[in-house]
């Protein structure tokens, strides 16, 4: 099948990621490349885009954009948050762009916050490429270890923690050991009474009957009581379409903290109480497939 | 830039969709092109995709696919019709694939139901490549009406329809009518009491303070008491993330039918009585912009 006209060539100027698997791909129009380096652990790449801001990529797959990063940034923190009673100990695995963490300091109550990142390059080329998201990175509660979370998580003290933030890559490659048993056995153990972990867990349309349903499993068979997937849109992934799904140690997902979500004392762009409401309601094909509301 | 590697290589074996505007282009993988035709109005096309069944091109843009256009056709459908308290004669502008006339005929109170498409051609194309959406065109209440869907509207008799579904293209070309004021006032006049008029509203990210603002502002403007815009999940259109905007005569949208919905005697794969209610709650940067619960 050729190309028809020469406004549908994408091979100048343009990023593009294909997912071979899903038979899709997805495109970014291209102003540079400004950066690009192979790390101790992965290759990593920025480049501006036209519309999207600047852009990461990693080992080929697109990570975030200025554009449309506070969806899922938001997603991965609000929602536990607001949903424990009183966090005030938080650890993100993952998530060494620093967008993660500073949604978690965004929160008054928060005495302690982590980010484990095993690749520190990534948190260096954030703090040029994407400073809005490390403009927390000073607060005195902020702290880095840079570092292999699945170990750091396995010898974290017992009841020590009130979140954990599981922000990771896809679950194939490094990121494989924090979509395990083993490791939700970890953290259940490094949780206190209460606590909540949340991990990416990919698109509802491409993966609710495999990773989701996995995940979910998985989180259960490590003793969490209470697990919630919510659905959110994100552009820049596959589908456009993402989820995050939360597990809590007791019975501890039933309700949230609705007034004090609505009336948080920081500024959100696509979380806010009745968006958190909206998130827990499964289309109905997830709850056909995961047997749950 | 140069493409990296040959994986990326999209110019052979796939259907690429570019949005210069967006700085952003959706390929699909493609196994063969089913058929291309230039119509009286636009140039159609079929092509049998690698993950996502069958694809519906219309002037080079993304129509439908078999595997995701669920999302779109029932949320075009289930929220107005659960919103309504007893809609009985309901009409579909554009909407020529048939899914969302099937969506409506679902409802075992709808008496009658109009389709009111201007190129025969993509129903007759439906028909032969998407059959399932089709299912339900022999249905007694069915009726179809091959034309200009904006005089339809204007000569339509007053208080005579309980529901209009604007199921059109993007707001360029021959769609252009259906985005505008005096098209929303004759569709005033032709509603009943207690009517509702929807209008899908392209990107909630793209879109929010240009098309769904002025939809939204147009409605009001043509004397509709209350408006919503309800977002959805939509991964072939650009983000992955579109919406439908309702419209009621009178302060129809405040409730709907929760028990209806249900209870609904039909089978859906996103929509359900909580999907509903989560689709009302908005985005708070969709709040900020459109000044708006």
């Amino acid at each position: 099948m050729s190309v028809e006209n020469s406004t549908n060539d994408l091979s100048t100027g343009w990023f593009t990621e294909v997912f071979q698997n899903e038979g899709t791909a997805f495109s970014l129009k291209v102003k540079a490349k400004l950066h690009e380096e192979q790390s101790e652990y992965q290759k990593l790449e920025i480049y501006e885009t036209e519309t999207f801001g600047n852009l990461m990529v990693i080992d080929g797959c697109v990570m975030l954009t200025t554009r449309d990063n506070f969806l899922y940034h938001e997603m991965m923190t609000h929602p536990a948050l607001f949903t424990h009673k009183n966090p005030k100990k938080v650890v993100v695995i993952g998530g060494g762009d620093c967008g993660t963490l500073k949604e978690v300091l965004k929160h008054p109550g928060v005495e302690e916050a982590w980010q484990v990142e095993i690749d520190e390059r990534v948190t260096r080329l954030s703090e040029k490429y994407f400073p809005e998201l490390c403009e927390s990175n000073e607060d005195p509660r902020a702290n880095f270890f840079f570092g292999d979370g699945i170990k750091w998580m396995a010898d974290a003290a017992p009841n020590s923690i009130d979140i954990i933030i599981v922000d990771s890559t896809d679950p194939v490659g490094p990121a494989e050991g924090l979509f395990a048993v083993d490791f939700y056995r970890n953290c259940m153990v490094a949780l206190r009474e209460g606590g909540i972990v949340v991990q990416q867990s990919e698109s509802p349309l491409l993966h609710t009957d495999s990773i989701i349903k996995n995940v979910q499993k998985d989180m259960r068979d490590a003793g969490f009581e209470s697990v919630r997937t919510l659905p959110f849109p994100q552009p820049v992934y596959p589908t456009g379409w993402w989820s995050a799904t939360m597990a809590g140690k007791n019975h501890v997902l039933k309700y949230f903290r609705e007034e004090d979500a609505e009336q948080r004392p920081f500024v959100t762009r696509y979380y806010n109480k009745k968006v958190h409401q909206a998130a827990l309601a499964l289309p109905q094909f997830m709850r056909d497939i995961l047997h749950t509301e």
